[in-house]
């Protein structure tokens, strides 16, 4: 079967899609967007995502209808019409189309584009063996913690770990720890489990609050803390989460070992706990 | 005629284009863009905009070969095909289609988009009675001298200004001023201009080099400095320069009276230099 997608109300096969050039994604990056995984065809946390995206769309003052259940549905239709069991959900949502000008258009719908693609799982032994990141200076704007569509200082940071030909870039602003290009992070610390503080800086991640609650569950006690660069370096494991990498070790920062090189006893623990979390979707 | 749109090699009404879910530039912002006004048929100050559009493509390292005169032609095509001889164009490069991940991808060309609409002048009254702005915290990323795609928060400032009621939001970072949401800004002090230092938070403006170069010529001195909000609000004159704006006087900002709430000698002299130098083009 093709990639499926959809847009406006309509399914179709993605390659079939097209999008007007007047449409607000394209012309401002006025827009929001989540992405899902699906586990043996269920949408992953889907609660939080559209609490999320519902919350985005407020932020910016799209004014969209979220019906968690009605576009629950719809996931639930497209990846039976995709196929793909183990999915991945890309859900777009735009101010909508008109000829180009800043201000909000009068009376105009937002535009819904949805894309159901197969999960290719990550390599193998990067959950097994940990990656390499390095810190870069975080150039975005004041609102990260919204999920919107200005995404080309993360592509740029993204890109520029690939040319340094490791996983991900981790943006450091004020001298403190933020997040990853496409990703949050831990460190561990004394056994204790740390992620930089919640503010406009920062997304609240769908996973890593499911791994915040798992650590809890296990009795760990985890912080929201500002982190500087020497913690970072110096922290006992470090790790990185997200929707589509789940849990990754680092091993590396900027060239310096964390912990010997190899993932440590904590981030193991969790990355078996999560995957029995999403075994049992 | 229908207004024209160009993408790819292509010529069509604007209306029968469509973009690819896929293109980077819906998804991430990932690309550039200008506008370019035309005179009596003739693209205006096209040197200048097709250098910094060059800049900005290698600013993020889009590779696409400019040749300003065969990419000159194009723009003379589409502007005898629209029938538009005052005319407003869009031009839009984005690094291309590719399934959404961060990362430059491989062997994809970029999108290379176009557009050409009727110049519908601005209402008589804001060059002759000029127009009222508000200043805004500038929360956009660190490399506002890219004229990128992700102008999510100047989307939101141009908003704010409408809903304000007035024409234009300016930015202010770190106290001083930057520039307004699409518009540069220059004041006017003891008969010496000055406008904002050139540096990463601040677009190089075509309109704004042309002004300088005009008031050089009359023999006026014109600073590159910072400006406190006390010397916005302290200047003699005050007024907004961009590609479709031209020049327009500001008379009030926060809601504070410029120069007794009419447009300034000086800014009158420039606009009228200004128009001479585009009948000339």
């Amino acid at each position: 079967m093709p990639d499926i997608g959809y847009l406006n109300g309509r399914f179709s096969p993605l390659g079939e899609i097209s999008i007007s050039p007047d449409d607000r994604g394209f012309l401002f990056g006025d827009g929001i967007y989540e992405v899902v995984r699906a586990y043996h065809g269920v949408p992953a946390f889907w609660d939080d995502h559209c609490t999320r995206l519902a919350r985005s769309a407020r932020e910016i003052y799209i004014h969209f209808s979220f019906e968690p259940k009605a576009f629950h549905r719809l996931l639930l239709t497209g990846i039976q019409k995709s196929g793909y069991a183990e999915g991945k959900i890309y859900i777009q949502i735009t101010r909508g189309v008109a000829p180009r000008e800043h201000g909000f258009p009068v009376e105009t719908k937002p535009t819904v584009f949805l894309s159901f693609r197969e999960m290719n799982a990550l390599p193998i032994e990067l959950p097994g063996q940990g990656v390499k990141v390095i810190t870069v200076p975080d150039i975005r704007w004041g609102r990260c913690d919204i999920k919107s569509l200005n995404l080309l200082p993360n592509v740029l940071a993204k890109q520029q770990a690939q040319e340094a030909k490791v996983f991900e870039s981790v943006f450091m602003r004020d001298g403190f720890v933020i997040e990853g290009s496409a990703s949050n992070i831990f460190i561990v610390k004394d056994r204790q489990l740390q992620t930089p503080e919640r503010n406009h800086f920062v997304l609240a991640g769908v996973t890593q609050q499911h791994v915040i609650n798992l650590a809890q569950e296990q009795g760990r006690k985890v912080q929201f803390d500002t982190i500087t660069l020497d913690a970072l370096l110096g922290a006992d494991e470090v790790f990185l989460v997200g929707t589509t990498i789940e849990i990754l070790p680092v091993v590396n920062v900027d060239g310096k070992i964390i912990r010997n090189g190899i993932p440590g006893p904590i981030t193991c623990s969790l990355q078996q706990r999560f995957a029995n979390l999403v075994a049992q979707l």
